[in-house]
């Protein structure tokens, strides 16, 4: 597999980043050539296209960034033994150590030194990407590259919202970005009473109502915290899953948790954040969680069958699908809030 | 609340009951009378109206038996102080003690000293029906008195299949009497990725298929445990609920299991059974669950509300609607499979 | 049980209190009187003695404070059906309204409406207090009253420590108040590997090492961080119990617990606390438990038991006992914080 | 590492073994080579020897066998890199696929493809032993070789005793071979309330005395449900760990538990078991878990610590030490069960 490949490459430490062609990667003894099929854009992403703070203390250029996608694999290395050309796949994102005591007990999810595929690492924005084996999820081969591609997100939704008990209780999701919006049709899937999803984008919250949102609730417009009591009478949600990274949202999230409610906080405030530990966390006896990653690969089992099964549809929230080339303007869509997930296809 | 009503009344050691006019009960002053609007027929009723070798042993006859039921709060014991007149509730079967190790520790559903409504006391099948007010849960107004009736085998349902991680597994339930169809609602309710239902009767694998079953098997035309590891690559099920009570069936549950599966068992086997602990149980790492009543009142909570949110629709297998004094018929129904769920109306 | 007897009364708003002759409190029908053989000072008395912001806000004065105890029962309502005259008991001091969602599912300990024995209503600073049946614990005729009285606070230890897997695990203390020593024992006693103890009072430090604390660590002398971070080969420890109240001790908490810990907070600070939620929570996948009260009666029965085989012996922390006219000289060694618990004697 | 090593060859499909001068084994790319200090015999290597219907089903002869060790790695493939030579390891005795659904999902120790060294591949009962680098777990430097050697059947003991909660707990180990043994150290270092150890030898019943049982009963004369019953008030125990692998210790144990209690079963019963379903399991709502090998590494690291601390001390139990050559005499003792653990020294 010699030759030369597009890609977009993030080639300056600043904003933007270049459709270029570069040479297909070599891969290692334990890793996997994937030609890819769909990749979607994440919000990381677009943190490194816009070269924020974050970016700039973190990434090395030039590089090729994304790491959502579905492809087939190509080739493989020689002590590769799980998958084999031909194999339809995607790819958990944490490259992670296998040494460190998480790792050792079966939580890589939050492995001590992980590694993230395009951050760390070169990506899949491009027509092939090398991985290590260990990484992949064999997808279904009936299921389509756009869904397959946004799985990885997925995940975080579904290890967010699947981290406790969902049947029967009432679940607020803070914040409908398309992980938030993902979650929403998680937790209906997974039986709760309400779902009622919180934003200040109108767009985003009909996408929420299309997910199966019993409740929206335009944050900017309505008291978020008094809503949230009335839909319970008086009493607060259930369970909170925080996707705004807004500290007043979070702050909002643990006013409307009920007495031994669950917050699962899947968002990166960029700053610390004041919380009223006394009366909002330990007199409610409330359960506070830190989500990260994906189970591996529990959450890829979960999301896989939730797909599989219809129980969660996420056709109405991948609104675009372009060409890898209009990669600007899936950047334009993302920046600017208009769009669930835009998904970029590099090979035709 | 002085006079007369009517009742089912079991009148005799043997078969069958009669429609007889008996006094309104009195109440003590930690109960209260409630009017029946609604007042359904289960497995254990049945039982006591053929007079098995089990009624036999434990029921005392003159009395008034059953004990599911939705009604009226017409009068209040003094020291009542949670419920009030006017209030529509249905009621917990088990009155428990309160001073055995379970019930401080709040494990009431397995109390050591449970009496049960409608066996070891009067019961429901009448105009009204004194109970402790401990035992009560006030049910939404607007919830149908035939839906308020059968919360309470619902409750089984949920408690059973609820008992541990639900979304994106394969579930196996088998078994499709009245409760085993309400657990194939509950179990596609909370995400289960594959409902598959065993049972003989066709009439009600066809309402299984109407409860949401992704897959009906007839266990007396296919071998159960073979079609179950074809539905899942030959693994196995994630989850099996065992509502049959035969030793047979409840074995192929135990073959039917996935590594690490969990065998949730709510029926009573009349005799002993035998397993082959070793091989489905220890080199497979099974958990296996005794299930019984239920949660006090969590899962009355969970019902209420996955029936208020629309998750659950028990109208499918509520088949059959009759005045009290056709009971006769009800039970006959009831003997001969074909019906779900069977409500007697006591007060017009 | 007509007459008069002592007590503590909290007479004015303002510091101190008074003892006083008052009349034997009369028992409403679902309650009992109590003779009180032992009663503890706890940190809440002191607040109320010294009469802080949160006090001054809370409590109604002239009443009979305190609210740890161990007795004999004298005299029942005529309701009562769970304790007769002669039992030994002591109380659980939250008094819940069984109606709230959280009391009718069984989480008692974090009732929406709950009352304290001692802040709310009349306390057990006397030879007599009434409460009613439904908060009282039997304890086992042979122990001691001092240990029997100081189970209220060791049910605070036993729910935050044991809220989570113990044994083999690196525990970190974080303030050793009484609370924060019994920690220390329970931890010892549910398998820890390391309990490591902070504090910055030399004199609970050594009562630290007398309970069980593997290492001991004056916060005020070393970095707590550094210090937990080198006992566990730099990952940090599993599980952190916050005690202390302080906002700089508890972010030192978040920063020495390892990927995947958990954080049980039993404290109440007094302001808001700022945390690093990105880095100490989410992207570390942590747990954070706000911990209340004592499951009732769960914790009552794991304290019982742990107390009566002996796995954790609360005597070297007992440090003082005096009669209850000696109150003043009890407040005076809690406020300087050279003391374990000290036991009150109303009667001998 | 060529030439020739001392090993124990199960030679022939009949009673016994040999001593024999063997190839030192060559290693796979991802394996190492060990040179074994310290090696334990199991129940599984007595079957072996004695050649019962299960080892004649499934080994195959010659080969040598032999699981459990602590040794020093000597030579590393070139695939290796999470060990070192000189590093001081023992090692998980399941060889896992990676493959299957359970191993995708972390739960490897109930694999569905699992090997067992010394069982279905080439053991350690020798000078050196190769096995693949994913079964090393490293210890500490300063653990004696008998108590590393003996960490693997600790495993399984903790595997049991801690799948669930112990401290408060009354707990019941049936069956006091030597893992059950372990178990009985373990239950208490873990902050059981009491540890009562059942077995038919009087040896074994005193060793697990000296392990710490609060009461220890020869099934033999006394009955065993009684006594258990006797010793909880009436209410039974809370938690059975049954390690007998006899169908009616099996049933007493299940007799034995109290209503929501959990049984635990490590023991493989040859035959079928016949239970009461409906009377022990369903209405007492008691939780089964078939517990078979140690999570990788999870189990591994809890022993690890557990012994380090000092909050389990094997040495009571490892009651002979013998060199390699005296093999026979080891196997001997076993069979007439007058020993703990016994030890072989290979390499003096």
């Amino acid at each position: 597999m010699d030759g030369t490949m597009k890609a977009i490459v993030k080639h300056h430490k600043g904003e933007g980043a270049q459709l270029q062609e570069v040479p297909i990667p070599n891969i290692r003894e334990d890793e996997v050539l994937i030609k890819v099929k769909a990749t979607s854009i994440c919000g990381t992403d677009v943190h490194i296209y816009n070269w924020d703070e974050w970016s700039a203390s973190r990434v090395q250029t030039p590089y090729v960034f994304g790491h959502e996608f579905a492809g087939e694999v190509v080739k493989t290395g020689e002590h590769v033994t799980k998958v084999e050309v031909g194999n339809y796949v995607s790819a958990e994102t944490h490259i992670v150590c296998h040494k460190c005591p998480q790792c050792l007990t079966g939580q890589y999810h939050i492995c001590e030194n992980t590694q993230i595929i395009g951050v760390d690492t070169q990506g899949c924005f491009a027509e092939y990407v090398a991985l290590p084996e260990s990484n992949l999820w064999v997808n279904p081969s009936d299921m389509p590259t756009d869904i397959a591609s946004v799985q990885e997100p997925m995940g975080n939704a579904v290890h967010t919202v699947l981290n406790g008990e969902v049947a029967g209780k009432n679940v607020a999701i803070i914040g409908c970005g398309p992980i938030g919006l993902m979650a929403v049709g998680v937790a209906k899937a997974a039986g709760a009473s309400q779902v009622v999803a919180f934003d200040v984008n109108p767009y985003r919250l009909q996408l929420a109502e299309q997910m199966g949102a019993t409740t929206v609730i335009n944050s900017g417009n309505e008291d978020p915290v008094e809503k949230a009591k009335t839909l319970t009478n008086g009493h607060g949600v259930d369970v909170v899953c925080e996707m705004s990274g807004h500290p007043t949202a979070m702050d909002q999230g643990f006013k409307m948790i009920t007495n031994g409610g669950r917050v699962s906080i899947l968002s990166l405030p960029v700053r610390p954040v004041t919380l009223d530990v006394t009366n909002d966390i330990v007199f409610k006896g409330v359960q506070v969680q830190g989500i990260t990653g994906r189970k591996m690969f529990k959450t890829w089992q979960q999301v896989s069958r939730l797909l599989q099964s219809k129980q969660v549809d996420l056709t109405p929230i991948i609104t675009h699908h372009l060409p890898l080339e209009e990669f600007e303007n899936g950047f334009s869509l993302m920046n600017q809030g208009h769009c669930g997930k835009v998904v970029l296809h590099p090979n035709g």
